[in-house]
């Protein structure tokens, strides 16, 4: 699934300083390392620039709102009320604000999130994935990016103004925030839904006008008005994440993260992405749609592990294997006395602040502050074993840094590469399965909506062993609509696919065992000879990067440009990422490694490090072409080692016909035309045997060598 | 000519630390923008990753030092006489340093210096282009790299101690001075040879240790020692650039440049770097080899300007010239007068501060401070112009940016891209008649000496109209010589030229209308299969970067891996850039851009600008293959304009024949025939009516199509 980031933040994003920064050579630029893919909807970021953000446009992959928020707020029937009760509470004892902004983010800054946190969707009645709400005592306005435009202007009612972020004159939130309220004006937020980075931008930006953020630890008062109608938090239980498919135990992922933390000077770790838990602990969830993680907190010290998380989602399996590891179960909600507690014993507290949200490392910072004094005449053991290293005379001090567990993760292990390897074989047969059936209707000149399309697809998936939900929302775009590169497609609203256009279907899956992610491009008719040469464009740039070999230490961004120059030469383009790490039977969006013409992102490309490979193209209000598979990095048998440096490649994990009848076999090379049928022949080789009757014959059909 | 970087800078080199921030992830580097391709000898950098650093590696393009120097050094004569005279010095009433730092610049970041100019190489003996000298009271030490470390060894006397910079465990001239010297010392320096950005980072790495760093403004102590046998400063007579070369007279690129500094709130600006004052003055001069320069400061003010220049070197007809474009002389000397006087008015100075030295710098910030009280109470028009826009209350502030005039002369206008076709001709010509001498006296086995290869290429060249000088020392390299990829033959030392080796040459000339740089690798033999093979994988690299189409504002780092990528599939690569920037009869090497897999230079390649496309390959002690053409940024007819922008693509200067013997055709696809092919039509089509005889007959026999 492709990801895109020309969307840019509305808090962050002033068009004409963006257009200034793009690539001004007068301008120096200080270039950020984005240790992560994660930054999906964040609307909050550290980055100075934020068209070099790699920023997920996830309009298609947000989870579904239940019915009620919906319909509800469709109606129209009690915004007010509710934009009324809420400001009642902003001059209560204790808050006393003159604002209130409410984020689209869990705390947890993760991708898709539980109902139960989808706040702003909740106060505006805006369903959209993106978006950021914020309330005065005499306006409310709600940002959102060129996507939701028309849907915003649907669902908001007449008491929201809507703000289209990226559009010229377009303030930023805080540029609003800077112009409407009086000087000197009180700012809330709830410091659990910006990662501490993303508030400390907001406080910088609105104290221009001397305008204070306050932090509203103890109660969200969008909650306080959700009340008793407010879902609640997700309690499904957790499951062990078998060896085998882990690869690694519990105790060595520790034992390795515990030797990073006192290569680093510190003595405790505070983690809460959501699957740098998973993972860390060989455990997964079901409290969200997509991604196999579960609300938690874990903090993992020298000696020991707490894991806040509500106890009911924790079998007695879980549990034996949570203590096994050594790993205390916390509730979820003491996760800051926790904090303090850490800091009251002098513990150097690593804390990745772009992740970590405000009231976490606010709560640690203050605790500091607080035991500074009195921690001098004590001995506290551990917090002194790092005073000397860190030349401080005695009292905490924070270890400010990436997580470690991003770049852990991202590297497979075997078990993991072959957990993947095995879970890509079943997808691409349920695949097969659902290409014959499609390819049949449609000939038959059945109707089909593309959700019907979707929901037949998810059909075949289900029935393959190990799965557990798809991995993201299917992309199923016929014509136009596979233009909008998110395009999410509604029952009530998405089109037949209609035989006679281009189709485009980006969809995904969780097994047991692996993460999928796939994209196919098809034509149910003629095609073209201008979407042909779109698509063999597209293509060739597809197998250009597959072929890559490069030198270790390559940032991925160094490969874009691959994907892209078969489209340049004849003046197309395409407007996001080239590819994004997935993760391993987990976010099928994980960092910190990309590809993508956005140039930040140092991290190099390591062995088994699993990125997609999507290039695409668009022609507006025409057709939508895109052409994906998973890939992992892999030592190449070079005949030469210069420099004395390993070199790189790719091999692939998905296994899927690419349509032979869109090639213009023209424009192919030799070498290309050898790809693709030695593509076809391992398709073929390694998925009919998971295959019988017209699928089997379907998969024969479209893996025949091409001749030119 | 190839640029390379891989080595480091002694001041701010550490071995293991740079190996650290390779690319390292996990470590938030800030990347500045490199305006320019000046950096060659700088040694002291603002970068904070010296391998990111387009360093300039000059050990072939230095001027040659006179042989007086040279003689009394290497016959250690006096060594020791210098340094005790020096040390005298120390501790004389206004000095009282306890060291003394002796780079290899000049006062205006020059690549090639004035032999007056040449301090390092007179106080140490050593004569390589690139080292520092420290000195301290009892201690001397020369740090250079390792294109160096036997000629340093040869040349310095026992007084020395040698520094090989880059080698393990070898510590920077800061760390060294904080090592050797008691806390709390002095550290001289004359800020006229350092950039103010490189003496700011020097005297913060000595803070650590309480070092002070002394400005030592009046004297230049290496030359007090020097004396009488000091060479006289160049006073070579300057001349007009004629406008049929330049395109643009003095008023329109001086009123551009005022329009520029009214927007950035400037009120004037200092230029120090030469080749911006030639370029902007439409002057050239003859002040140091190589580069048609003349020693001058150049202020330009909104209603004035005023060159700062010895005036033995203007001719009426120069100052005829200065005086229509409103430009009065100032002795050259008379610089920091005039930047004080600036000050005083309240002048808002335009100051880069990595050209800019930091004599000037710290001179205007001295006077800015001094005058800052006075002038609250004065009117001085020009400076309160700015002073509301600036939010200051009354007194000058400097503006800090990178010159204005570097981007402007990397544009190319008509007339100079005309000069750079019609000289490329005119020295494709005497390649061409050099070629086929060079051939013949192999053929005839005459012993020809690298050096004696060379002197012959300049023979031919300086019969073309218009030839002034060599570009840079060409690099006429034999066999293993050939892997040196800075190697600079001389007389006494350098190999015959064998007929059964690789020959490299690279070499350029300047022209009255242009520049020129070109490489070309041949063998008067039979190449090994392995030649061949690398050659050829050279030559796809070279091609794929000439025939790349990109759209506007894309880095030239993105273009980098073009030109690697077929070598990488072998596991092969080179150790420096892909391009570097050429003035137009003007420096051989200049920015803002450049194509390089270091990654922070994000200045886009614009239309007109000039670069070299050189990539090579490099066997350690058997050959070296490069093959460069010097190509300009056009605008490409694109069937499409993806996205609204221009495709941008480039253009040949250079037509001299790639040696077809040395190609592996089984490697090359048709479209890579074809191209060589086309390229060979247009070398015979263009070159072939500036020859006759025996040339016309090898332009000819070289440039006839190859057949797959």
């Amino acid at each position: 699934m492709v990801t895109m980031s020309s969307l840019p933040s509305p808090l962050t994003y002033s068009h004409s300083r963006a257009r200034c920064l793009r690539f001004l050579s007068s301008v120096s630029l200080s270039l950020p390392i984005f240790h992560n893919f994660k930054t999906r909807p964040k609307l909050f970021t550290k980055s100075p620039n934020p068209l070099i953000l790699t920023v997920r446009n996830c309009g298609s992959i947000t989870a579904k709102p239940s019915s009620d928020i919906t319909r509800k707020n469709r109606a129209g029937s009690e915004p007010d009320e509710k934009l009324r009760r809420l400001r009642e509470l902003f001059v209560k004892p204790g808050i006393d604000i003159d604002a209130y902004i409410v984020p689209s983010q869990d705390a947890h800054q993760s991708e898709f999130i539980a109902e139960c946190y989808m706040r702003r969707t909740y106060i505006s009645g805006f369903t959209g994935s993106a978006g950021t709400a914020v309330i005065t005592k005499d306006k409310a306005a709600l940002w959102t990016d060129g996507r939701y435009f028309l849907q915003a202007e649907k669902q908001l009612n007449s008491c929201w103004i809507l703000m289209r972020a990226g559009n010229p004159g377009v303030p930023t939130t805080s540029e609003w925030l800077n112009d409407v309220l009086a000087p000197g004006g009180r700012v809330g937020i709830d410091p659990f839904l910006f990662s501490s980075d993303a508030a400390e931008e907001l406080k910088q930006a609105i104290a221009t006008k001397n305008h204070e953020l306050v932090y509203l630890h103890d109660l969200n008062l969008v909650d306080e008005v959700w009340g008793e109608s407010r879902p609640k938090p997700p309690k499904k239980p957790i499951r062990i994440h078998d060896l085998k498919y882990a690869g690694l135990d519990v105790a060595s992922k520790l034992s390795s993260l515990r030797s990073e933390l006192v290569d680093a000077g510190s003595s405790a770790i505070v983690i809460s992405v959501l699957d740098e838990v998973a993972w860390l602990l060989n455990l997964r969830g079901s409290d969200v749609p997509h991604s196999p993680v579960m609300y938690a907190y874990l903090i993992v010290e020298l000696d020991g592990a707490k894991l806040f998380m509500d106890n009911s989602k924790v079998t007695p399996e879980v549990m034996d294997h949570l203590k096994k590891a050594g790993i205390e179960l916390r509730p979820y909600d003491c996760i800051l006395t926790e904090i303090e507690s850490l800091a009251a014993q002098g513990t150097h507290l690593w804390l990745d602040t772009s992740s970590v949200n405000a009231a976490i490392a606010n709560t640690y910072k203050s605790a500091c502050d607080k035991y500074m004094g009195s921690l001098g005449n004590k001995t506290t053991g551990q917090s002194n074993i790092y005073d000397s290293s860190n030349g401080q005379s005695g009292g905490p001090t924070g270890v400010y840094g990436l997580s470690p567990i991003s770049l852990a993760k991202a590297v497979k292990n075997h078990a993991e590469l072959e957990g993947m390897r095995n879970s890509h074989l079943r997808d691409a047969a349920a695949l097969a399965q659902f290409w014959v059936w499609v390819e049949d209707e449609i000939h038959k000149d059945v109707k089909l909506t593309e959700v019907e399309v979707a929901d037949k697809l998810l059909d075949f998936r289900s029935k393959q062993a190990g799965f557990i939900d798809t991995s993201f929302d299917t992309i199923s775009a016929s014509g136009a609509n596979g233009a909008i590169i998110h395009y999410k497609p509604e029952t009530e609203s998405c089109a037949v696919v209609d035989a006679k256009k281009l189709f485009l279907l980006d969809s995904g899956a969780q097994y047991v065992d692996g993460t999928t992610d796939i994209t196919r491009t098809v034509h149910f008719g003629e095609p073209t000879a201008r979407q042909k040469e779109c698509f063999t464009r597209v293509l060739q740039g597809h197998i250009a990067l597959d072929q890559a070999v490069f030198p270790e230490s390559t940032p991925g961004f160094v490969l874009d440009v691959f994907a892209r120059s078969f489209l340049w030469k004849i003046g197309l383009d395409y407007r996001h990422g080239t590819g994004h790490g997935v993760g391993a039977a987990l976010n099928v969006h994980e960092g910190p490694q990309s590809i993508s013409f956005r140039y930040g992102n140092m991290t190099p490309l390591l062995r088994g490090m699993i990125v997609s490979n999507e290039p695409g193209y668009y022609e507006d209000h025409a057709f939508g072409i895109r052409i994906e598979n998973l890939l992992y990095v892999k030592e190449v048998d070079t005949p030469n080692r210069f420099g004395g440096v390993g070199y790189l490649g790719f091999e692939k994990l998905t296994f899927v016909p690419i349509q032979s009848k869109l090639i213009d076999l023209s424009l192919l090379s030799a070498v290309e035309v050898d790809w693709l049928n030695d593509y076809h022949s391992q398709v073929w080789e390694k998925v009919s045997p998971l295959l019988d009757g017209s699928a089997h014959q379907w998969l024969w059909n479209n893996t025949r060598p091409l001749v030119k």
